[in-house]
């Protein structure tokens, strides 16, 4: 099973085997058999189910005025469309390598198919990193890194969706209406919702 | 497989059928055939690979002192021990009822189990509902309930770790620093940030 350059062993973590139960490019998932800092008896390992899923960006796209980007989505496992911060899985043909480089070229790849807008090169853009968080850590290895764009522009090449994504929409919303949003419970989901807390933690965003 | 009570089908939404590729008491993993409101055609029906999981409740406990307690915990899945709220799955078989009583019994007994701090049933005690949010929603149905728990005190029970967790240490931190260890992605799980942000969002907190 392929493994996240930064989830490793060590430090009293210590995988002794591994089952596969199902696999497939997008997900795989096995019994992990383990020693844990709690748990170093070979004869008691730790058995886990988890969720192997590729490591993801979002991004927080402001524009000079500055407001923000949101996708409109359909979401097939809570039946629903959510609005949300563009995001998007990073090839993992070109992990390995979980570096700043491929991660910023997904989150300016992902930014301009979703939405439209790019960055620009110049310094009216400025892309700010902003660290990873973990989706679900008790089921599976998934981190997205999260990234604030701002002085994002119309791209003349337009948005572009990929085939199994079904973006409805997309708008900018004031801050004062993103924080409504959150406080309402319209925006729902730990990407959204993770990158509004460390935007409003690092003082990038008044509250 | 078991549905959560408030992701159904309707408004353009209907599942044809579904393949499970694994099953256990935490977790399904199957293959959903569906209708969505942009792809209606029978013909051509979505297929998506779908992670069933129950419902959570996630709770920041804040004593009288305004700290709030978090808890160290190890992650397998992650590889890594991690500070975060307090946080614990709803007994499925109680759901059916995905409802206010239920939620709020799992809170007050997580919060208990985990930190050995509880909540007084007088005045001094408080439990405010902040909304759900999905944990990543493109691929798993699980959904966790936010809350804010005002006045905890110790509890004469004290603590009580589940067999299966592996908790290592519990504190109070500041406002101060619980921001600080946000913005420098110390407090880095999607319970946690999506939890502050709405905690931030309400204006419950200052920033």
């Amino acid at each position: 099973m392929r493994k996240h350059d930064f989830i490793r062993d060590g430090d009293g973590w210590q995988t002794l085997g591994e089952e596969i139960h199902y696999e497939n490019p997008h997900v795989t998932l096995a019994t992990h058999t383990l020693l844990t800092p709690t748990r170093q008896d070979p004869r008691q390992p730790a058995k886990w189910v988890v969720a192997h899923r590729k490591a993801a960006v979002v991004v927080a796209p402001q524009t000079a005025e500055g407001d923000f980007l949101l996708v409109r989505q359909e979401r097939i496992p809570v039946r629903a469309s959510l609005w949300e911060f563009p995001a998007g899985q990073i090839d993992e043909d070109k992990v390995g390598l979980e570096n700043t480089a491929v991660i910023e070229e997904t989150v300016r790849r992902e930014l301009r198919e979703e939405t439209g807008y790019e960055l620009p090169d110049d310094a009216r853009g400025e892309l700010v990193a902003l660290g990873m968080f973990f989706t679900s850590q008790g089921f599976t290895d998934e981190h997205n890194y999260l990234y604030l764009a701002r002085g994002v522009v119309r791209s003349a090449r337009g948005s572009e969706h990929g085939e199994h994504e079904a973006i409805t929409d997309c708008r900018a919303f004031s801050l004062q209406e993103l924080r409504q949003m959150i406080a309402a419970g319209e925006l729902r989901d730990a990407n959204t919702l993770s990158l509004y807390a460390r935007l409003v933690a690092r003082g990038l965003v008044e509250p």
